[in-house]
């Protein structure tokens, strides 16, 4: 392998991405140096936060450049090496964008050990997704025993792992996903009760209808109407992870927040907003406890699988449109 | 004194309350029984938070009922008593609501040891506004050395005591108010910044402009425009105490919320309301640092007076139209 193909941002879209904002290239790449490496990737990942980096913002991460390859992680194998610690045939992790594979040094890829589990889990459950929801939930929302769960966007890579670790350890969980066959997959993985948003005229009034005596805690993937809904459902004291509001991030006007945000207040609510990266310290506590689960049987997961990077722009416009039933991949070998 | 005027509540308000919205009446007192006293009150208390118990919804403490007194604190002087522990002459606080006196058991009002301070004070510095601002820098957004502090309402009870309360830790302060007469009351007590909302077009400008390098804490009691340039504001991991939402208080549609509410996910914000009852405990810890304070100065207040039971209401819609510098008070002796 010596050309490979990529993807670059060719235009900053407005509102929802489409094919014209991306470019497919192709470039040599150079054999490896003394200390470097070559990586064929096999599995690429989409993320909704992918969004937002094609805005020319400033956030907490600089947005994706214009003619540069779009960012992201993948999971390949090593090609060639110049360096001891890696082999041709190993598996590494790596975060060089939407690529077929590249050329770099072996100490910016981190090697893989999959543990029994299919290399493509961790861009998934066992990778960033499944540690956002377990931090999310954990340390954000600081999980007590009892705490009534709801998670929007529940079908997807994080939320679907929200409910079976809120599952796991025990607790009674809402998912709210759009559609009857998301919201049949919830029910397998053990929601106890599933919203499909799209057939609810009023979603408060859903989520009123199967919490009863209200939620303590919730994960909050879309913002907007289910914001809304789970402020009218908290009860006192109750903990708001925010972790995405995908219902917002292809509007091409500021969208408004939720009316009665000033229940926070007679409630008492703690709303907080992370990223994943602030919590890198739990994945080997998570790492562990997810063994467990899945030996158990207690944890699995679906993937939505797009063959060949020149989909990978259908698939990431695939997370806003809802087409993904678990986490969303590349499929590139 | 057997007979006293009250002040009920008689219709709804629909929006800013009105006169109609309320009526005086005469009633005669008993003589108080065993262990009752009877009370003679000096001074009541207008606070925002009595607009939400207006409304006939469920909240935090049950709406006020129609055809009733309108509920609140006060501070008395015994004129009766048949409990050994209160004598005539003693000054007692209690939350019997607007009225010039009342007939109570001895146990349900507290006995009051001014310790040098103008009575009135314990309904506001020193008292449950005092507490507030205390309890909501300290507990809720989590002071720390260094932090950057944002307080909108600032000319009010509790927001001039967040600023004085700040500035006496070390903090850098930046209070908003309508208007240059509360901007020229900032300055004197200590604000670093001082923005009259009223004269800026676009907050958000100007609070960048005072604060170029963001804010690290927010106490909000406006809601609002406010929030929303809290939020462009706000630093990576910043806090908001959220106090208060004036701006929206006699609002008839319910109002959109901040348009930028995502800003809490990649700047990892928590923002937590809270109402003070839940912090009641910190009350010695706030008496022993304010008497501090007041003794070397650095802390004082204003007070905006209306005399007489029957301004009570032009007191309380005062509120909501920026009549009052600091606390605002009803003088009914």
């Amino acid at each position: 392998m010596t050309s490979v193909r990529e993807i670059r941002l060719k235009s900053r879209p407005r509102g929802l991405p489409t094919a014209e904002n991306f470019e497919m290239a192709t470039v040599d790449l150079p054999a490896p140096g003394a200390g470097e490496v070559q990586v064929k990737n096999l599995w690429m990942t989409v993320d909704p936060y992918m969004r937002g980096r094609m805005n020319d913002v400033k956030s907490y991460a600089p947005p994706f450049a214009l003619g540069k390859v779009m960012d992201g992680g993948a999971i390949g194998e090593v090609t060639a090496s110049n360096d001891p610690a890696l082999k041709p045939g190993d598996l590494v992790q790596s975060g060089f964008g939407w690529r077929e594979g590249f050329t770099a040094p072996a100490k910016s890829v981190q090697k893989l050990d999959p543990r029994g589990l299919p290399p493509q889990a961790f861009l998934g459950a066992a990778g960033m997704p499944g540690l956002t929801a377990y931090a999310g939930l954990l340390k954000v929302a600081a999980l007590k025993d009892g705490d009534v769960v709801f998670v929007s966007g529940a079908a997807g890579a994080v939320g679907s792992m929200v409910v079976q670790i809120a599952k796991a350890k025990g607790h009674t969980v809402i998912g709210s996903a759009g559609g009857a066959e998301k919201v049949a997959f919830l029910k397998s993985i053990g929601a106890d009760h599933a919203i499909d948003y799209k057939a609810e005229k009023d979603l408060s009034a859903a989520l009123a209808r199967v919490a009863p005596d209200g939620i303590d805690v919730y994960f909050d993937n879309v913002g907007g109407e289910h914001l809304e809904a789970a402020l009218n459902s908290a009860k006192l004291f109750a903990r708001f992870a925010i972790c995405g509001m995908i219902s917002m991030y292809n509007a091409t006007e500021p969208p408004p927040g939720p009316r009665n945000l000033a229940q926070l207040i007679g409630k008492n609510i703690r709303m907080e907003g992370f990223i994943v990266s602030h919590h890198f310290g739990m994945m080997g506590q998570y790492a562990e406890e997810l063994a467990g689960w899945v030996k158990s049987g207690k944890v699995t997961w679906k993937e939505t699988v797009f063959e060949g990077i020149e989909r990978a722009p259908d698939a990431f416009v695939g997370l806003f449109t809802g087409e993904n039933l678990g986490k969303m991949l590349v499929k590139l070998a």
